[in-house]
Parts: C-alpha cells; sequence; structure tokens
C-alpha cells in the first residue's frame, strides 16, 4: 500500500519539498527552536506557488513531523525533536517503497527540479534560451522535409545514431572545434544528461572516485554519484581546474569544462591541459570533457577542445545543441575514444534504443545546409549584446561593488558581491524574487566536504544568466536587484 | 592507446562480429576443427553485408585469433586452440579498455542491432511497420503547430513529461484500457527500453533475481540483467505465464506482457492473473506490465491490463507508441504505483532531463483531438488484412503441416514446423535469406539454462512479424519460404 497518499501531493513540486523537509526535520536541520519558514517565504524562494508548499506541510504535519497554528510559522513536532527518528521511519528516504541501491541514491539526494516562475520581470536562471532566438521557420522546414521523406520501413535504428547526422556532425566538430573524429566514434545521446549518464554508467562502480571541478556542474555530479561513485572536489581558480591537485589523486575519471569552466569561467591554460591528460594517462581514468558552451566566445578567441591534443586518448568529448537551438530538443553527442563505440552503443540501445529520428535528421539537414553555422553566428551576436547590457548594467548599477568572473565567453557571468556577506545570501534572493527577479546563487555548486584552502565563498555569489532575456529585461532586472542588494545591505546595518 | 585499431572495424556491425567471433574463440566455441563460416554465410545470416563481416576476419586475423586462406573458410589459429587464451587476454572482453560493472557485463552480452537488410522480397522481422500506416499529415500538423506556438522562454520541462501530455495519457488509458491514475503516476519515457532501463535501474540490484517469462522478449531481459540482476526464466504455456511455478521462487520483480505474451500470444487468465499480483505482495515485488501491442485484438476482445484489477499496488504498467505510429518516435509511458512518480522522475532527470518536447506536445495533440484514437482503428483494420493475408499464406503453402501460435492478437506469430527438426533452424534461416525472405528464430527467445519440464522446442519454430509489409509481400514471401522449408527437408532425407 501507499503510505504518503491520504492528501496527495498536489505535484512533484511538492512532493520533494515534503520530502526534503522530512529528511532535514529528521536529521535535525532546524536545531532546538524547530521553526521552518513560512509557506510564503519558503514559496519565493523556491519559485512555486504557495499552494504547493501548503500541500507539503499539511503532508508533514499529517504524519506528525510539525505542528501548524493557523498565522504562525510552522514549527517541528516536539516528539519528533526528542526521540529523534520517530517509529517506522527506518531511513531518510522514511515509508517508501524498496528501491534498489541507487534508487535510495537518488531518493536521499534527488536532483532539484522546479518550473520557472511565470511572473517574474526578469529572470536569470542559467541553462534557459529566448524563443526569439530559435529559428523556427529552418527548424519546421528541416522536420517537415524529414517528415514527408517516406523510409522504406518504420525500424529501430543504429543506437549510436543517424549516420547522416553522425557524418554530418563529424564535419562540423572538425571545422569549428579541431576535432578530429571518425563517425564510428560518435554516439548521440538526448542531450549532454544522457551523455553523462552513459559515461557514469559505463564508467563507474559503487565506491570508485571521481574528480569534480569544484564548484561545479550538479547536474553532472549527480550523475556520476547516482551509481554510488564518491566526488572528489579539487578546486577551481580563474584558470579551471588546479592540475597541481591531482598528482595525488587516483580516480577512475574527472569531469572538466575546459573551455569556460562551469560556473566561474575560466579557460583551462595549455600547460594544465597537459597535466590533466599526463595524470588520465598515469592513473587509466577517463577525462570527460563537457564542452557545452564552446559556440560563445567574444573577446577571446576559441579554444581547441583537449579532445584536440596529441595524448588525449583517454578523452570523452561531449557535445550539446542545448545552448544554441534549444535545451528541450534533448540532442547531444559523445566522442568516444576509438573503439569504445560499440560499448557505449549496447548501452545506448539498452537505455533507450536510439535518440528519436525525426530530430536527428533534422538536425543533419541544416548541418549539412550550413544553416546551422549560420544560426550559430547570428545567436552569437544576439548573446554577445546581452552579455554587454548585462555588464552595463551591472557597472552602472553597482559601480565597484561587483567583482564580475567569467565573461569572455558562455550564456552567464558570475558576480560577487563583496558587501555582501554570504549569510545575507537567502535573504537578497528572496527579497530579489519579491521585486520580480530570479537570481541564483553560486555557493550550491560549491561541494560542501572540500577541505582546500579556500574556504567555500565568504561574500554573496550569483549565477547570471542572460540568454532567456532582452535587454530592456537585463537593464529592469539589474536595477530591481541593485534596490534588493540595498535594502538587505541596510538591513545588515541597522 | 587504443588496441583494436590498426584496421579499424567500418561499423558497429564489424565490431559486434569480431568480438562475438573472438569472445567464442577464446571459449572454443569451434571446436577442434576449428572452422568459421565462410564470409558469404556469415553475411547472410546476420543480414550485414559481406564486407562487414570480412573487416571482422580481418581484425581477427590480425590479432592471431584465425588463419586465413584465399578460397578457404577462415580456422582458428592452432595455437590459440592449443594454448587457451591467448597472452593479453585476460578476460572474454580482451584488450578493451577497463569498463565499470555494468561496461563489462554489456561487453560480455550485448544487445543485438543490424541494419535491416534492404534487399528483401519480404522481410518478416517483428517490431517493423510500414511507412504506409504512418499518419504523415496529422503528425505533420501537429509537430508544425507545436513548433508555431511560441512559449514563454525554452527551458527545461518536467521530468515526468508534458503535463499536457500526461493529462491527455490519463483519459486514453481510463477509455481503452481501463486503466485509472493519476497525472502524477505517469512518467512519459523514450519508449518502453527506457521505461524498463528506469525500472531496471530503480528496482534491481546486482545478485537480485527478476522473473522472465520463458520464452520472453530480449530488450526487456538485457535492461534487467545489466544491473548485474539475474534471470529466473519461469515457462510460458498457452496461456501466458505458468503462474504456480511462482509459489517457492523469491525475486525482486516479474515480467510479463499478460495481454499478449511475447512471442508465444497467450492472453493471461484472470485466476493466473491473481496469483501473480498475490505472489508480488507476498513477497514485496514488483510486476512490471509491458502492455506493447493490446491495440491489437482482432477475434477476441480486448483484456483489460493487470493494473486495472484489486490489489495491483505493485504494478508498474508499461505503454508505448511504437506499435501504433513508430517505433522511431522513441515515446513511451509507465504508470507508475502511487507515491512513486517523484523518485522514478528523479531517474528520469539524471538519466536525460526529460523527454523532447516536441513529440510529446504532437502526441498530445492527436490524443486531445482524438485523431489518435481514429488512427489506432484504421492500423487495427489494416493489421487484421495483413494477419489474414499471412494466415491464408501459412495454411495454402503448408497446409497441416505448421502450428501457429499467437494469431489472436498483435503483429506477429508464431509458426512451428513440426517435420523440421531444431537443427534445421540455421539451414532454413540462411536459405530463406538467400531467397529474399527474412525470417527470425524463436529460440533465441528461450532461456538456454532453464531446467523445466519442457525443454527447448525440439522443432523449428520462427516468429513472423507482418506489420511491415502488404499482403502481396506476404504472399511472395511465404511461397519462397515453402521452398526453403522444401529443400531443406529434402537434404535431411538424403
Amino acid at each position: 500500500m501507499n503510505t504518503v497518499s491520504g492528501k496527495r501531493a498536489a505535484r512533484m513540486g511538492a512532493r520533494q519539498i515534503y520530502e526534503t523537509l522530512r529528511d532535514q526535520i529528521v536529521e535535525q536541520v532546524y536545531g532546538v527552536d524547530g521553526l521552518l519558514p513560512s509557506s510564503r517565504a519558503l514559496a519565493g524562494e523556491l519559485g512555486v506557488s504557495r499552494t504547493t508548499v501548503t500541500v507539503a506541510y499539511e503532508q508533514l504535519a499529517a504524519e506528525g513531523f510539525i505542528e501548524t497554528r493557523h498565522g504562525a510559522r510552522p514549527r517541528v513536532a516536539r516528539t519528533v525533536v526528542e526521540r529523534g527518528r520517530p517509529r517506522g521511519v527506518s531511513k531518510p528516504s522514511a515509508r517508501n517503497r524498496r528501491l534498489s541501491n541507487f534508487g535510495e541514491r537518488l531518493r536521499r539526494n534527488p536532483p532539484r527540479w522546479t518550473e520557472p516562475p511565470g511572473d517574474l520581470v526578469a529572470n536569470f536562471r542559467y541553462g534557459d534560451l529566448s524563443p526569439s532566438d530559435f529559428p523556427v521557420l529552418a527548424w519546421k522546414k528541416a522536420v517537415v522535409a524529414t517528415l514527408s521523406r517516406r523510409p522504406v520501413r518504420l525500424a529501430y535504428d543504429d543506437p549510436c545514431g543517424s549516420l547522416r547526422l553522425r557524418t554530418a556532425l563529424q564535419g562540423y566538430l572538425w571545422r569549428s572545434r579541431s576535432v578530429r573524429c571518425d563517425v564510428d566514434q560518435i554516439v548521440v545521446v538526448n542531450g549532454s544528461q544522457q551523455g553523462l549518464d552513459i559515461c557514469a554508467r559505463m564508467l563507474l562502480d559503487a565506491g570508485d572516485r571521481f574528480v569534480m571541478e569544484d564548484p561545479g556542474y550538479l547536474m553532472a555530479k549527480h550523475a556520476f554519484s547516482a551509481t554510488g561513485a564518491v566526488a572528489v572536489p579539487v578546486a577551481v581558480d580563474r584558470d579551471g581546474l588546479e592540475t597541481e591537485q591531482l598528482a595525488t589523486i587516483e580516480a577512475r575519471l574527472a569531469y572538466v569544462t575546459p573551455s569556460h569552466q562551469y560556473p566561474l569561467g575560466g579557460v583551462l591554460p595549455i600547460g594544465r591541459r597537459h597535466q590533466l591528460l599526463a595524470w588520465a594517462r598515469r592513473f587509466d581514468a577517463y577525462v570527460i570533457e563537457d564542452d557545452y558552451d564552446s559556440e560563445y566566445r567574444y573577446d577571446t578567441k576559441p579554444v581547441p577542445p583537449l579532445h584536440a591534443l596529441e595524448g588525449s586518448g583517454n578523452v570523452v568529448y561531449l557535445g550539446t545543441i542545448s545552448k544554441t537551438l534549444s535545451p528541450t530538443l534533448r540532442i547531444g553527442y559523445l566522442v568516444v575514444p576509438p573503439g569504445m563505440q560499440s560499448a557505449f552503443g549496447a548501452a545506448k540501445q539498452i537505455m533507450d534504443r536510439h535518440s528519436p529520428q525525426v530530430g536527428q535528421e533534422a538536425l543533419a539537414t541544416i548541418l549539412e545546409s550550413g544553416a546551422y553555422e549560420r544560426h550559430v553566428r547570428r545567436v552569437r551576436r544576439r548573446n554577445a549584446e546581452r552579455r554587454q547590457a548585462l555588464l552595463d548594467a551591472l557597472r552602472r548599477r553597482f559601480g565597484g561593488k561587483v567583482r564580475i568572473d567569467g565573461a569572455d565567453a558562455g550564456l552567464h557571468v558570475v558576480v560577487w558581491f563583496d558587501d555582501l556577506p554570504q549569510g545575507c545570501e537567502e535573504a537578497l534572493i528572496r527579497l530579489a524574487r519579491s521585486k520580480g527577479v530570479g537570481v541564483y546563487p553560486v555557493s550550491v555548486l560549491f561541494d560542501r566536504r572540500r577541505q582546500g584552502r579556500r574556504p567555500r565563498p565568504e561574500v554573496v555569489g550569483l549565477v547570471m544568466g542572460f540568454a532567456a532575456l532582452e535587454a530592456g529585461q537585463i537593464e529592469r532586472g539589474c536595477k530591481l536587484l541593485a534596490q534588493a542588494v540595498d535594502e538587505v545591505g541596510h538591513r545588515r546595518i541597522r
């Protein structure tokens, strides 16, 4: 029988909130006073409706984890605080059904997904793109052409992807990224996330170690951690991963973003690149090179990926169209070391047979015609304008009070507010949201366990994505953000 | 350094052939005489080009596994036969790179994929559909409407799938399958294969046991086995899974096709359904109900799925559009037990974020308008005609010499040739292929290890899919098959 029904969570958001809070309560995150945020405050913080939070709170109350009183913030039930885990809760994941180890790991540490709030003046969430940039006509034409071309039979395709698309990608990679590979090394996947997941499954076992940039890309860490492998965080500085720290680290793989470190924006210098590749050869480890936004370089020349260097036989290269066309199309590609395609193809086949055919053929069409590269040049210009609008607005609103990282390339910058200590982060984000501005902390991208020479950031830092916004929204958003920063600063002084 | 380069395999097929043969050679499958099939024969059997086989053979020769002489069949190198495993081959997967346990399992036991040969008179491969059945106009219209509707921003969607599609599916499942579920139980996946893979990962650990119908669906077994879990084959008879055998079997899950057992076609009677559900409750096990072709029932009434019965709280229901629209679209859906959506959604999120949006929205559109159900009625009629053409042709060509299983429903039948002992299977398939007919053995769907009361089939049995063929092709194909059967029969007598 299902246990958490009764009042069923209205949607995924409510359940995730419920589970997160329940685990936090059981782990006594809320201390002795045990006050939880008000439903309004939590809804604002998470960017969900207040109803969603209320459903989660009602479920927690129904199960005896919290006490609610009208008009007051909910409080952890005394019995829970005193007795530790309530009866029947044998694991943090509580009274749910038995899952595999993989399932339990995901239940303990689920990736987050929240629907983007629709009513904001400016949402600086990274990863989103503007629909006005999408080449609707060209894509529509390519899709219709594909659907009109009647094949001999409708049958499962090659697990590694459409031969036509792989051939087109091979040329594109060589022209645009100096990546010389064979069609037999390319595996088409459903966005870079599936590429990461295939690498995780094919290369990592429970207990293995993998190197993560710190701070780094959370969804990669989620995919690798879900195997039961353990992240070894290695610091990044303005030049990307501090590869000299690798010398003593034995691990199965390293996940890196050498062209534009996510989130801090460093470009890995050639010396560090060689150091990284030498490390991989020494430990027979793999390097997963996520080239997620290499199409966007503004003031500097493009840097050839690791994959283009000598001695890169251990590198798995990962590309995506989520930053150039749309994250909703779910198309990406792996370039695997020679001889490994059949193993990766076998994984792809048991995972989902192959990627959907129409999208692959449409992409092949616009790659072959040159329309894709023309499109990339166009959106590069547009995003250069958005970036300039953001840098200008930040300068105008904050002057010397902010430091900006990673503005040379990509679709986001990191903005450090040197006058605001880390403790203000939550208040700033909540206040900004109440003014209609969505901003997101860089702090969550840091590994909590790292005992490095540098601590987690001491001041508030925000990852500000700009690719979904027009110049006016960027300007208005920065103005409102400046008001929020002021208010938080004043509160602190009082 | 990559080890199997030198003469790189021209494509996946060659590598798979190479690896399979190499493992067979190392395991001394070819005995003392050590003769391999000629490249022509093997190419015919596998349905690949002769060049592909030649590439594989050249690689094996270059590595010293076989000796080739012009005009003669290749022979296992004496040194390999005498010394057992050659130096440097420490595992069956030989000199490849180190992979995870998952990767090694896939390397040892890869799923098969071969490109459908284009030049056949009639290819009875199951799973393929006729492009003439695809509703090109309706789908095109739905896709174009989706692409023309500009969203607020391009952003990652709900991992569980488009809310609009899930809502449309909820209604469809209730109307057409008596499955009453909530939108919060539906997870949209990339075809049923990804649904199987998510179940495998979420529910099975290495060493766990899972029940497989024997004979049964190989790609489900591949997905479950890849976790390291162990298949427990349970026999099927004309009424599907012999559930009375479950009493003593403790396992984590059972994979079943109760509406139309694949491949033998039995419909699980109500008594067995209750027995199966009771077993699942007793052992806290899951039942994966693959309702892969329920849209196609001809002489009999549709059977409501297990999911619609009382006490089915442990059932994960799996549906697909691969048999009604196209296998190339890669859209399927899971209905998970209440309360489990967030866990499955978390898995889907780390696996590939979510399924591609355009296909989901297009499917929602044709479900909402009723076009999908009209289409299903139309293709059901067409496939009823194809089935009748096949049954007529088989009767005309073989009369009482064949028994036919599973013709009440679905898109395939199983044809048993009572006069041809199992040993003729390979010869028949090869001969039929040489005449332009693609036929596929049922024997590979049997578990080799089962020590049941019934042995593996004693006579040749073929799985004959008909959904991709027109009546004329079916007729010509059966005629040529009859010639092949005759020739094989005569050879045997001489």
